[in-house]
C-alpha cells in the first residue's frame, strides 16, 4: 500500500495570545480540520507581533513542513504587520493588491464609508500572492508558496479555513483505535512499550486521567491500515485483561489469607 | 526608572495536541501565571512527542530567552521522552536520580504497589538536574539551566507551576489599560497608528471584535509604568471622542438634508 503523508503546521500572530487576554481558538479548530483531511499536524508556534519573530518561525516551517497555517495580523492597524513579515520571509515586495483594492473600495462604496488608507493596509501582500476568500468581511487571506496567511477573528479564520481545506493535497487517513484503561501509566507502562515494539507500523499513545486520585489511561493506537491498528488493539485489550486476572488472582488469596 | 524584562517561553510537549484530541489546558494557564509574575511569554511551541523536534525546540527556545517551560512527556511509558530529548539538548546523560528514586520507592512501598521498571522511568532526568516538587502524585519534575520540565496532566502541571513561580526571577510589571472601542480598526487604523508614534514607550494593540455583522474593537494600551499608560490612553479616549462627534455631524447633516 502506498503512503501519502502530508504534513503541516500553524503559526498564531499575536501579543494577545501570549498575553494571557485572548485564549486562542483558532489552532484547536484548524486541528480537528487537519485531522479530518488525513494532513498531519506536526507542529504549532505562537509568536508575537514582531517581524523579525514572524519572519524566522515562518522561514523555519515553511521549510521543514508541507503547508504552512498562519492567523492574525491582517487587520488594518499598526500591529497588523503579517502581510509585510511574510514578504520580508520570502524575499519579495509587499504591495497593495490590484484585486483587493478593487474588492474593498467597491464594498466600502456600497456601504458608504470611506476607503482609508488605514483600510486600504487589508489590500497589502505579497507580490505573486492569491487570494484566500473572505464571505464574512470582504478583506482577503491570501496565499504565496505554501504558506497560507488567515484572519485571526475566529469566525473569519474559520470561513478562510473552509475556503482552503477543498485545495490541498491530502494523506492517507490516519486511523485510530481509543481503548479505555482503568490501570495507571505505571502499570501498563512495560508491557505497553512490548507492544509498541512488536507493532512498528503503529502508533501507540497513552494518555494519563487523573480522578478522584487515582489514575487511568486512555490508549490510543494510530495508523494507516485497519488491519495494523487490529493488532495491536487486540494485543493491548489482551493486556489490560492480564492485568485484570493478575489482580483478581491476588484479591482472591488475599481473601483466602 | 531601571526597567527589568523577563522573557520566557512555553514549549508544550505531545502527540494528543497536535491530533485535536486533547485542546491543551497547560498553556493558557501558565501565560496567566507569567503575566501576574511580570515575566514577558515571547513564543509557545507545540511539538509531537518526537526526540529530534524537542531537542531542535528546546535549544531554540533556551538560548533565546529567560525561561523555558515544558509541559507533558515525563510519564512511564514509551512515548514519555522528554527526560532524554532534554539530557540530549543539553549534552549530559539521563540516569536514574537516586533522590526520585528512593522518593518514588518509598511511595509506591506504602500504597503496597510494585515499583516497576515503567514507574522507575519517572525518576530518569538529566545529570545535575534538581527536582521540581509533585505534591499531587509524587512523581517529580525538574530544573536544568533555566529549562522547568513539567508534567503534562493538568491537575499536577499547576502544582509545580505553583511551586517554581516563586522561585523566579520577575521583571517590571507590565501595567495596562483595556479601552472599549464601538468603530471598527478601519476607522481607528491610521489615528491609533499616529498614537502609536507619539506614544513610543507604550505598547498599543488593537484586538476586533465581530458581533452581530459589525466590527467593534477593544484597544490595550501596555508599559511599564502608570503616567506613560495614562498619556497614550487619553489620547485613545480623545480620539474615540473625536470620531463620535464627526458622526454626529454627518448625521446631522443628513437629516437637515
Amino acid at each position: 500500500m502506498t503512503q501519502q503523508i502530508v504534513t503541516a503546521a500553524i503559526l498564531a500572530i499575536g501579543d494577545e495570545l501570549l498575553s494571557g487576554r485572548t485564549k486562542d481558538k483558532n489552532i484547536g479548530h484548524l486541528a480537528d480540520m487537519l485531522l479530518l483531511s488525513a494532513i498531519d499536524l506536526k507542529e504549532v508556534r505562537i509568536v508575537a507581533d514582531e517581524e523579525e519573530a514572524i519572519v524566522e518561525a515562518l522561514n523555519a516551517l515553511r521549510t521543514k513542513y508541507d503547508y504552512v497555517f498562519t492567523s492574525g495580523g491582517i487587520g488594518p492597524t499598526h500591529d497588523d504587520i503579517t502581510a509585510d513579515a511574510v514578504s520580508k520571509a520570502f524575499g519579495v515586495a509587499c504591495h497593495h493588491d490590484e484585486k483587493a483594492m478593487a474588492l474593498l473600495g467597491e464594498m466600502y462604496k456600497r456601504r458608504d464609508m470611506e476607503f482609508t488608507e488605514a483600510r486600504q493596509r487589508m489590500a497589502r501582500m505579497p507580490v505573486g500572492a492569491t487570494h484566500i476568500p473572505n464571505p464574512v468581511s470582504t478583506a482577503p487571506g491570501f496565499v504565496i508558496g505554501n504558506v497560507y496567511v488567515m484572519a485571526g477573528v475566529p469566525q473569519v479564520f474559520q470561513a478562510m479555513v473552509d475556503a482552503v481545506i477543498p485545495t490541498l493535497r491530502t494523506g492517507t487517513p490516519v486511523l485510530s483505535l481509543a481503548i479505555s484503561c482503568p490501570y495507571g501509566e505505571g502499570d501498563i507502562g512495560t508491557p505497553l512499550a512490548a507492544i509498541q515494539k512488536a507493532h512498528p507500523e503503529t502508533s501507540i499513545g497513552s494518555y494519563p486521567r487523573y480522578v478522584g486520585q487515582k489514575f487511568s489511561t486512555e490508549i490510543v493506537v494510530r495508523g494507516r491500515s485497519q488491519a495494523v491498528i487490529d493488532a495491536a488493539g487486540a494485543d493491548v485489550a489482551a493486556m489490560i485483561d492480564g492485568i485484570r486476572r493478575e489482580r483478581d488472582i491476588l484479591e482472591n488469596h488475599s481473601a483466602e489469607a
